[in-house]
């Protein structure tokens, strides 16, 4: 974790315990979701687009087959805020979580 | 192009000239799809999925806001075959192309 995160690590950890990681030299948070296969790993994706649009906070992600590979970051605070939080929450809760 | 592929150039080309290149040093389609915002890149994205399924046949893609990312290739071929220039033309008609 780098000095830009401004969010403490108790807001994290429960997130970390979900399998989130800090990216490599990034002020971000990684998770691979696997599914039981595309169908499953795109109606994922099609929830946590509107929980994106909701939040007006997208992830960078991609998907091939039964996996979605997933970053969160907030590119205008050049770090991890609560909206980042926010959304790896309700992806975790997308995915049954 | 590697020798690995079984399509002929004449049927690439009007890929070719709709944006899609050969991946460096792969037997896959790549290309970049931009679209005005991230509602209209999902959107593309869930008709493509559409698609995808009704093929038996999907991409590997990435999508950073309202960039959509996409390499296509047949696993199973061990490169190009017939179902990724079906997939990559739907995917043009997904765009408006």
């Amino acid at each position: 974790m780098t000095d830009k995160t401004e969010l403490d690590r108790d807001t994290l950890l429960p997130l970390f315990g979900t399998g989130w990681k800090m990216a490599d030299g990034k002020d971000a948070l990684d998770k691979t979701f696997l599914f039981k296969d595309f169908k499953q790993a795109f109606a994922f994706m099609t929830q946590v687009a509107e929980d994106a649009e909701a939040l007006n906070h997208h992830p960078e992600w991609s998907n091939v087959y039964r996996t979605v590979k997933v970053r969160l970051t907030t590119h205008d605070a050049g770090g991890l805020t609560g909206l980042d939080v926010d959304l790896a929450r309700r992806m975790d809760k997308a995915a049954g979580y």
